[in-house]
């Protein structure tokens, strides 16, 4: 079964040899992308969607979510935002709520966002774990996680579980030792908070390698609140991304820019609590790989849409809207290390967002819009 | 025909004797609301509408749009947000379109912003005309715009038109002569843009004398890149609202602040020319009512996400979330003289907006995430 998309106004690829075309057609056989290029040379195909001059860009492409959670947090958004004094508690009402949930709780939250996303374009969501911080909740988290989608993270060294609040030595014995094994086969990524006031460079470093031992390929939430030794142990280690990377020295710059590690930004984080966001111009001009994700969670960033984040990204962090489009896209599918999503070519995946714009340039230029006009997934339209 | 909606997880009324409510249902009889409160306390009614705990709030009132307009801007914003220079026209670019449209274009256009915006709650909407500034254009627009909602506001003077570059003195001569009288017809409120490069103070106060003469209640785009005298001119006049604001003295918001004139922010336009957002606290603290709109159009404020505008308010104007849900509703109403809209009251229109979340708060905890799950206008399920 093949299916003719036409008449797009306006195509991004993110291939380097085919550009952003006008006036262009896809055609999608089976869940992936058969053809691609000018409407006027299209081949025959099964079926026929006449976009009508809409433009087409691929699949957002989500590094960086935190979807498996129960619980609400709303007061405590409220108060913050509101500049009254918030004394409850923080994470851990989340760790407390989700520790109590039920599987099927877990799962229909999950499910709900997925979908959420889904409608708004994202095609491709990664999901971390980190709210159980137990052996049994994380392995469960991601055993839930990896029924819903194959990004899946161990974040077991989100924060030290209330339980070893005096011993956060034994924590980190624990989440290399029993709650890796318990996880790792759930898990495609190994992940850890390295801030002040969570884990050190050197905890990171254990608690990475470990995870490598394991086949877990490292990704590391760095140098989000404070400077910080993140970012150069994530390139050193090979992570495929380095997540927020709001507070870099020239030396954390440099690291990203002679190596692998992708450095992806949150702007929602800085956006749902008043935060000074990342510099995406310095980090571009050095030449670094930028991916943009949602960092959806419901403590410091509930937000699931991409467009937000590429329109946040254009007025405060200094992207061009075709930098931010791209950063959405293939960096997301850069942070990822995955070539099948995050582009517009024969044998990439069929996964497609149409705008209900001419342009991709209008999700920068409409924020809050809900642009969606139709969503293909695995070459399947769902929405 | 009656609806009972119940099982409102919070309902936001607006009114100060019912305040926000939890539990709670509304019943709306043909449309107008005719009753409100305690879920548990409700009347029959001939239907039945399950919220399953959803959020209510009154449809929003976004008071100041720009909605007949025709041509792309989409390049002009993308040079902007990208650093480069754009010697092209601006708003002659819009108004050089909008001459040359059909009317079936102009109101194709209408309809798909006034329905966008429905979509996402709006369901009271001000339209200006202001693309057009000649006698029959100007008319034109705003006998389109009339068609559709009863808020329509003559803005012959948004610029001095091309033709009249030399002769300013002429153009506002005509605008408070030949074109007033044109429009008039179609129109309930009389508008200029007070600013360096517009219309100066006395300019302004002779064009909105000249409406207010012929029925059109004042209105003024205020202080927005400037300080200058368009906020003192419309509390002096008895202007429904200053819209802007951004540039205030003391002395301006003390005027507010003992005036009649409601204050109407656009966070869209700041955040889409990287300018400096209104400070909504000052005002607010001063005991200014405030109303938040989108100013949409296709220059400088392309959104017409009242939800959008609420998110920006609270993180960077020092608004609460209650606060800008109150502006984005009664606020607006208040901007609009309206007394039948921006509540939930026995006897108000039944223009209601249910949210996909538990709480109102979520539209600025969820920024950019499409929250819609049910809209009626007139007592009428529209979405
Ligand atoms: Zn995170
Ligand atoms: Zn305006």
């Amino acid at each position: 079964m093949s299916t003719l998309i036409t008449n797009l106004g306006s195509l991004v690829t993110n291939d380097p040899s085919l550009g952003t075309l006008t006036d262009a057609a896809v055609v999608i056989d089976g869940d992936r992308i058969a053809w691609v290029g000018a409407a006027a040379a299209a081949p025959q195909a099964d079926a026929r969607f006449d976009a009508e001059g809409r433009a087409m860009i691929p699949g957002f492409v989500d590094s960086h979510a935190h979807l498996v959670f129960a619980g609400d947090r709303t007061a405590e958004f409220n108060a913050r935002m509101s500049g009254q004094s918030y004394t409850a508690g923080g994470i851990r009402t989340t760790v407390a709520a989700t520790r109590a949930a039920t599987d099927a709780e877990l799962e229909a939250n999950l499910t709900r966002f997925i979908g959420e996303a889904l409608r708004q374009g994202t095609t491709t969501i990664e999901c971390k774990s980190g709210y159980g911080l137990t052996t049994e909740d994380e392995a469960r988290a991601l055993r839930i996680a990896a029924a819903h989608t194959p990004e899946t993270t161990y974040l077991g060294a989100h924060v030290v579980a209330p339980e070893f609040k005096e011993d956060p030595a034994g924590y980190v014995e624990l989440v290399t030792g029993e709650m890796l094994d318990a996880c790792a086969p759930h898990a495609r990524w190994v992940d850890v908070f390295c801030e002040q006031g969570a884990f050190d460079g050197d905890q990171a470093r254990a608690i990475l390698t470990a995870g490598a031992k394991r086949g877990l390929i490292p990704r590391v939430h760095a140098n989000q609140l404070h400077h910080g030794p993140g970012v150069q142990l994530a390139v050193e280690l090979g992570a495929a991304s380095a997540d927020h990377c709001t507070h870099l020295t020239d030396a954390d710059v440099d690291a990203l820019a002679n190596g692998e590690t992708v450095a992806t930004l949150l702007p929602g984080a800085e956006f749902s609590t008043r935060a000074k966001y990342p510099d995406a111009r310095r980090l571009l001009d050095a030449g670094v790989t930028v991916a943009l994700s949602t960092d959806c969670n419901p403590g410091s960033s509930f937000t699931s849409s991409m467009a937000f984040c590429i329109a946040v990204a254009v007025r405060e962090m200094g992207m061009t809207p075709d930098e931010a489009v791209y950063a959405a896209t293939a960096g997301g599918a850069r942070a990822l290390r995955r070539t099948d999503v995050g582009l517009v070519a024969p044998g990439a995946r069929a996964d497609l967002l149409l705008l209900d714009a001419p342009s991709a340039v209008h999700l920068a230029y409409r924020p809050g819009v809900p642009l969606t006009a139709a969503v293909w997934q695995d070459g399947v339209r769902k929405v």
